[in-house]
């Protein structure tokens, strides 16, 4: 996490995109690279290849690359350094799943490259084709000879979904590990890139007031919500392979999760903290026969109306199956099993079509202890600690406070930070944060195998044990808070949902 | 501390004042009045009673108040409402030191006037007068039956200085008890009615969070500020017998410094609370000997230069010997020795004439264990939490957070809570919390005698020990930070006083 120190920014970088007219390509990558050029965050030897099947020239995909970098960049766009910037775009048309011999065509024109370079390059292959091709992919690279298998400086990135259940994921592996070593496979989960969820480290370990707190003498729960109002937006075909939990539990999920309950690391290397992470998701428990399917409510969004317009249902969107199973929401009672967590139940939530886009972890510090002589602050609520990933990027701590005034009552205030209100306009996207630490060979942003393995054994719990029925749904209405199932499992336990503002200031966020 | 329930509203209430022209009515017990009353805290049946020497009729009086309140008030004047406040002003002319039998009189007023209400009104007597004078008119007040004792509903309200050192304390005590039952009696410090000392309690006990961390495990250091730009305005032959150790140390910084180190108590009345600070104040340890005080830096102002205007020296002020060996600035270590400040130095800080106005309290807490494999995190200023009482009211947590950024650096932010920001105007003065909680019998925020007596026992050791000489004076210039052996004393310990900007906002508040 902390490896500017490894800034090896005098290697060259020979960057290889497969699916360079793609949307990733367009709305993700291009202004992630323009914007790390722009900071001189990359090497003056640079060379990005794009590779795809439309016939296009350099030119051509240069004023590609001007256009998405002026529609989608973060900032106002510096346009001499964008034309800079695009310069160092190359684009080479290529049939790269059904022709394998094209490889060898590839392999001559990145040696090439290579040749105009004074020093052996950083050879980065980002994969931003669809997951039924990274085998293929993978395979071509290394058959040809453009990723030689131990080179530690021939990297793949691979986007998720990495398998679809724990059997596929192996194969997956098995496949890409004939290819390549471990280190040599950066996988993505673009979470990791987000700002707040790398700061979740610096929050636990570079401050001394909250590890002692950290454990389940003083935490009573922690939440992780992550939800949106957004539908499939005519993804559907895909999201009915994927659904909720592995478009969003197996990974983005049950990574925050092992980031908040890991134990301290080592040291704060790649591999030192990928192996506490592993840990944690070992501890977790699995949902291992149906008496267990309590703890988990799965929903998938019906009709509904919002500012007057009609929302279509799950169902009824493109691509759908008119009678599907697929969960688009899901909520469940994670449990680590270790003596830092034993008996602290983790709520996880996540869903589409909900009233509200949030990425939130709050960890819910216990209610005091029950002094009957302390009545007054007795009825207090709890402590919370929040990191908002987004919307707002920041922190919150609710504390209670005597109010000000002649009597004493005690009310909830907010210690805010919110980075953009700090720092406005100056925070990098993901995918910036994830091509910058590859070419680093900072690990420690992606996941490792045995991070993913641990993942999928938990999502396979899910599935043979608790999968949804087509009868179940649907179950909420688009535009609402999800399943009225999700908050009876919660107020069972004598526990609420939190909802928190980030963003709100002054007398009305006194909660109490 | 928290009496809300034991508002015996409709018990009337007459209010005695002796001093009624003098400063401190003028100033502070008229506006504070006004206010109480505004807010309707006030009882309907309500009779103050102003007595001094000076010839003045009601009308007079009431004119006289009006004008105070008008020039005082911390809000915008209600005028309707200081029309009907100013109704219930009434004033007594009495040579209430040189004419005991003056009392007499009194007495037949205050027995008509409590003819006129439906109830037993409570009866309190306030003592704006000289210190020198609070035995003769307490015993007056017991002698000619004005304040029975033993009967709580009468109450005297006792400016400070109680004493000028442990033996005059003692027999003032001495004196005043057999007047008075201790109940009876309510000490004025009037730092307890301030608001975000009143909240010390509500901050340790209504969170769960704070409690855990509140000891030597995790506290590194206490400091405890409270400094001014004012030299002594024209009072020099009060503060050449007082000094800064009588002035501030013996009351305001040791009742903070109670409040921040005490045990929570068995339950939150005003005795149990009390009982746990005098068990904090009996385990400081004493400056017992010379060697002793190493621990201890006093400072008398020379001249200085503030905007290209002079200041004079502290022997140059009025009433004030050129020779003056009075202290009027103090820092020291502080060493509770029990078994949960054991080994954490207390600093504390005072003086006049200094280069900012500031009280403050800042716990301070450990740096991260010396691990050595995270070296980035090492080098991070320790978290603080920052409770400042003027001039803002509020809160503010220094924690350190990752940057936002590509690339790992830890940077410090501040959690802020400012009453002022949240609440503006509506933050009573000390004296309308003071005046409604003796109304109410909430004794919690006046101390009690032993109270009282343990912090003379240490100011004793200090007298006794470390006294100050002439030679020694001038050592600091007017407008600086005080003597240089202050920032000395605290540096030997590895440590540096904090000065924290509670109002800093925005990206310059960053401290790295």
């Amino acid at each position: 996490m902390l490896q500017n120190n490894l800034d090896n920014k005098s290697r060259p970088l020979l960057l290889t995109i497969f699916g360079g007219t793609g949307d990733l390509s367009k709305r993700k990558l291009l202004p992630a690279l323009y914007h790390l050029a722009a900071d001189n965050k990359l090497p003056d030897e640079l060379h990005m290849l794009f590779i795809g099947r439309k016939p296009m020239d350099n030119e051509g995909y240069r004023q590609y690359g001007i256009e998405a970098v002026h529609e989608y960049s973060r900032t106002d766009v510096d346009e001499e350094k964008l034309l800079a910037f695009s310069q160092k775009l190359f684009y080479h048309q290529m049939e790269f799943i059904s022709e394998p011999e094209s490889y060898i065509g590839l392999e001559k024109l990145l040696s090439g490259i290579q040749e105009g370079f004074d020093k052996p390059s950083i050879r980065i292959f980002f994969l931003a084709v669809g997951p039924e091709y990274f085998s293929t992919v993978v395979q071509s690279l290394h058959d040809k000879g453009l990723a030689d298998k131990g080179n530690l400086d021939h990297r793949v990135m691979v986007e998720k979904p990495f398998g679809s259940d724990l059997d596929s994921a192996r194969e997956l592996n098995k496949t890409i590990s004939e290819a390549l070593d471990e280190k040599q496979v950066y996988r993505i989960d673009h979470y990791l890139g987000k700002e707040m969820i790398r700061n979740i480290m610096a929050i636990r370990f570079a401050n001394s007031l909250f590890e002692p707190l950290w454990n389940h003498n003083y935490v009573d729960n922690i939440q992780i919500t992550s939800v949106e109002t957004l539908g499939v937006e005519g993804r559907g075909p895909y999201y009915e392979h994927s659904g909720i939990l592995k478009d969003m539990l197996q990974n983005h999920l049950l990574q925050m999760l092992a980031l908040i309950t890991m134990e301290p690391p080592v040291d704060l290397m790649p591999e030192s903290v990928r192996d506490e992470k592993v840990k944690a998701l070992r501890s977790l428990r699995s949902f291992s026969d149906a008496n267990s399917c309590g703890g988990i409510v799965q929903g998938q969004y019906g009709q509904g109306v919002k500012n007057d317009t009609k929302m279509p249902a799950y169902r009824e969107e493109e691509g759908v199956d008119e009678n599907s199973a697929t969960p688009t929401f899901v909520a469940l009672k994670a449990q680590v099993d270790n003596f830092r967590w034993g008996g602290v139940p983790i709520y996880i939530r996540s869903g589409k079509r909900l009233e509200r886009s949030r990425t939130q972890i709050v960890i819910e510090f216990k209610r005091l202890p029950g002094i009957n002589y302390y009545k007054e602050f007795e009825s207090q609520p709890p402590n919370l600690l929040v990191i908002e990933v987004q919307p707002a990027e920041g922190m919150y701590f609710r504390i209670n406070l005597k109010r000000p005034g002649n009597d004493f009552n005690i009310g909830s205030v907010a210690l805010n930070y919110a980075q953009h209100s700090q720092f406005s306009g100056n925070v990098p996207e993901a995918y910036e944060q994830l091509l910058l630490e590859a070419y680093r060979a900072n690990s420690s942003l992606f996941t490792r195998w045995d991070e993913l393995e641990y993942s999928w054994r938990f999502i396979e719990g899910i599935q043979k044990n608790c999968q949804a029925t087509p009868e179940q749904f649907p179950n909420y209405e688009a535009g609402s808070r999800g399943p009225e199932a999700s908050d009876l499992m919660i107020k069972q336990d004598g526990r609420k949902w939190w909802e928190i503002d980030l963003d709100c200031e002054g007398p009305d966020c006194i909660m109490v």
